[in-house]
């Protein structure tokens, strides 16, 4: 069976050597009740859930074919009932959510190292508890206080889940399409009509209501997607004392068969005239669903962690255990009859790969949260702005680049086991099926790459990635200039600042070219980022003498060596520019060939 | 459902005006009986039997769960009987093989197409006659008349099947330390006794019998590989006259659960003193076998392309169908909610890439088929070592590098269909789960590096990719310059050339340096090959006016300015060397984190 052990030494080196997240919470009135202390408490809680309770359910939910639908019921797989009752009753759903409704307020930058651990075990089952807190986000965020206090308590306690409610059949990543209609009552409420597609936890058995968060037009809506209104749509009616009402007129029609997370159910949802009420006011749905997506779309990046990093620790255990061949610079282990495959440099370098995205993925993680936390809990209003524009320039990046990252670590990682990855029981194909969906939902990688080089930089004429670059020439100029990584980081900047001119001037005159250069501009991007994190482990590891440490610096050198010049590949396509993608007519595609 | 039109105009491009096939047949004495009216009438034939018979029994044997196992029986999937059997009627598993014992004797340059086809529409399938094709070839070329008289033609009609039994639960890569063990009897026949794993179509239902080809160890065999012998190990014991006898002492203990090709039963084969019939000469096993296994690994890159023609042909239809968004440079379809999204660069630039890779591979197939065909119905002795020495050098790029690249373009054709691509019904999913074996089998695609950086290149002080290099230059000299991939091939040949100099040196020093280094320089080899077969097919294309031969031009600019940039990157790594890759302790990989 598949094993997981949780970093907890690499995460708290992260935490408080890398980023001083003590110093940070102490010096925020809002986090200061916060030590490293009860941070590492929380987090070796969590290991243990994580390997004791959901690392076996995962292989065998995926071995029994995962939910079950029957007639409008969907059952989840055997175990996840009662670990999700034994994960509710850690408070573990509202660890980061809103105290005043239950929550338990931590900060962000601690939140996603214990969901690096849920991902890691059991992707299926943190789906059921992630959707729910991302409504809860969204409730908290846009709806009024007798709705906060309706539904927040219940997602906490883990009575009650939530989904969000936005594809169509027609309408995906084009929302300004939808069909779903929501026609005025007298009341104040709302009869919602139509079909969602893609619910994740649509409907299960682990809860006794679920709250769905829809986006429909009002008959008056303007078209496109400026004319969305957001609405709770609950399973079971909320009486005024709370207590649960009538069905409403919802149901599952049907559940997903797909490749992987085979435990989440993933649902078509027809609303039929149910019920619902507004959210906020009407026509400015999309940006409080938006909300809980950029929530969600920093989760996906995390599963990308997860997932990466229990490959590693699998395909690291094979790659000793496994004996063939011997060492190029003589036999290593003359009483067994071949050495471990750890003596071969193609195996180290896939398992060098994934390391270093992991320890980078990770650190990213880590610095994108406290930038979240700055948000959040910071009463210095430059500081939330910087950090907002950071959130938002990142974002796409922790999304994409650490779900592509991570689905070529974890097939690098595969490859580590030979023929015995292929077969179902080792868990690694497994681990690339469920990985898989972290690049495709909450806005297709591509998707993440137009935000990125549209939204976030050709729109703001490149001051967010500017702003970025500075803070990373700054942070070069404080380090060491022994560490040979100094210099790589400084380089990267200046290609990428570069770059980005270039693309913001070629994008004047060409509409077509940022979004056929986008994912290439998403890796570079990535690659500085990866490197930035590198560079910041390598400062804080520097004059520690442990091997521990020192490691760190020769992964940081490899990471320049080996995966840095994926740059150079990225920089050749972008500069290549957009004609030839466009040229070609459109039945060209589909002619016979 | 999935669908599939064979690409029969451009299988005839690449035969006819890209390698000139009739002309080389009709030069060849033992190939002159065939002409291009009958090469494309066999196509036509297989294009109507893949599409029509077992396209559809692609996605039914998956959903199914593929091959079942029963107290030592395997059933196949509803309808492989049937199909089996009509393929077999058609001749088609002889296609390729010595008409002396009922084969068809086409050349490889053909079956590579029709292969193709075949791995399009059903992997699974195919792998039931592929696995009896290598092993009537082993036979046929290391066999005794006798054997080859009782078992060939048996083959060749679909009575009896072949597998290759190597892998032992303890010996993949490494098979100087399998443990199976030959006795020999009085009779001159041998007991075989051991445990073979990951043997495909190990048992079956759609033949009378199954001839295993088992590698064994006699009592006096010499350590390591130099050791192994093959023998012919039949289900049922073949009497004089031909007609089965006794069941011989051999049975499958079990079948795998596996990611994909579930369709093929994957067997343990337990051999329990199970009488076997030596092939050739005692301790010559290996040889003989990896006359099969050479074979094996040219139909694994055929694998690849087959499913990235697939999954190629099934993207550019559903990105055509689907409306989302407009184009950025107006709107394009009026009268449509939205437009296709073909108007979206990243979506053009995920089926360029597979449309680039799909017609490179195909290319580079059928021109390792011509090396091939040289090598066996050439009479000139010179031209036949030259073919000899390509193969050598490229058999790993046909394995590893098209099936690595067959991967990307799977997912890239996946992700044009957002959240359907993961929805088990649109068979992307599956596409990408049975293509993954073909990196793994008949040798890790690592494996492939490793034989062609070592044995084939630092072995021979880099003859055979100079050679290679030269026959490109030669090529390009003929070229008209106002071609602009030209330039670019021959840039390629100076940096591959320069890459392969830098190697060879390293090597001297550092005897762990080829292995880690091996998979950038088989990329590198990759990309001058196929931007090779576009300089190849953009010559053949340049004088004809019609849009099918023109669009070859826009493609061919495509993969040099979007595709060839990899090769920055392969290069910046192999010249970082493997210092960084080798310097970590063996116990830094599963320390703890």
């Amino acid at each position: 069976m598949p094993i997981y052990n949780a970093p907890l030494k690499d995460m708290d080196f992260i935490l408080n050597d890398v980023f001083h997240a003590e110093k940070f919470w102490q010096n925020n009135e809002n986090l200061a009740h916060l030590d490293m202390a009860t941070a590492n408490a929380i987090l070796e809680e969590m290991a243990k859930f994580s390997k004791n309770v959901i690392l076996d359910l995962n292989r065998s939910a995926d071995e029994e074919g995962g939910a079950q639908f029957n007639q409008g019921v969907v059952t989840t797989p055997k175990g996840f009932k009662e670990a999700f009752q034994q994960f509710a009753d850690g408070g573990w759903i509202g660890l980061g959510a809103n105290e005043n409704f239950g929550g338990q307020g931590m900060p962000k930058m601690l939140t996603v190292l214990a969901d690096e651990m849920i991902w890691s075990t059991n992707p299926s089952f943190m789906l059921y508890p992630l959707l729910t807190v991302g409504a809860g986000m969204a409730i908290d965020q846009a709806a009024s206080e007798e709705q906060k206090a309706t539904y927040l308590p219940k997602f906490y306690t883990g009575e009650w889940s939530g989904t969000m409610c936005l594809t169509e059949p027609h309408s995906g990543t084009d929302l300004g399409i939808i069909k779903t209609k929501a026609e005025p009552n007298a009341d104040g409420s709302y009869n919602i009509t139509g079909t969602k597609i893609f619910i994740t936890s649509g409907e299960h058995d682990l809860c006794e209501n679920i709250i769905h968060l829809v986006l429909a037009k009002t008959p008056d809506a303007p078209a496109g997607s400026r004319g969305i209104s957001l609405f709770i749509v609950p399973k079971f009616l909320v009486n005024e004392e709370g207590s649960l009402g009538e069905r409403n007129t919802l149901s599952a029609g049907s559940i997903e068969h797909k490749m992987g997370i085979k435990g989440s159910a993933t649902c078509v949802m027809n609303f039929d005239a149910a019920k619902g009420f507004l959210v906020g006011k009407e026509n400015q749905g999309l940006a409080a669903m938006f909300i809980m997506m950029n929530y969600e779309r920093l989760s996906m990046g995390i599963q990308g962690i997860g997932a990466s990093e229990y490959a590693y620790q699998n395909a690291a255990q094979y790659a000793t255990d496994r004996l063939q061949g011997r060492s190029a610079t003589g036999v290593k282990s003359p009483e067994k009859p071949a050495d471990s495959i750890l003596v071969h440099g193609d195996v180290r370098r896939m398992l060098l790969n994934v390391r270093a995205n992991n320890e980078a993925s990770r650190a990213f993680a880590v610095y994108v949260g406290q930038q979240l936390d700055i948000t959040k809990f910071s009463n210095d209003a430059e500081a939330v702005r910087k950090a907002n524009d950071r959130v938002a320039l990142l974002t796409p990046i922790a999304k994409a680049y650490l779900t592509d990252k991570a689905l070529d670590s974890a097939l690098e990682a595969q490859m580590c086991f030979g023929g015995h990855g292929y077969i179902r029981e080792w868990g690694m194909e497994q681990c690339i099926r469920d990985l898989r969906i972290s690049q495709i939902y909450e806005g297709t990688n591509g998707v993440q790459a137009i935000d990125l080089i549209g939204r976030k930089t050709i729109k703001s004429n490149g001051a967010f990635i500017a702003e970025y670059i500075a803070e990373i020439r700054e942070f070069s100029a404080s380090m060491n200039d022994a560490l040979s990584i100094k210099a790589a980081t400084l380089d990267v900047c200046h290609q990428v600042e570069a770059l980005t001119q270039f693309i913001i001037e070629q994008a004047k005159s060409n509409p077509d070219f940022s979004n056929a250069v986008a994912v290439d501009y998403l890796h570079a991007v990535g690659l500085l980022s990866f490197t930035y994190m590198f560079a910041r482990i390598a400062q804080a590891a520097q004059s520690k003498p442990e091997s521990f440490y020192q490691n760190k610096l020769v992964l940081a050198q490899y990471y320049v060596a080996k995966v840095l010049p994926d740059l150079a590949a990225r920089v050749q396509r972008i500069r290549a520019g957009a004609e030839l993608v466009m040229q070609l007519p459109e039945d060209y595609f589909t002619a016979q060939a």
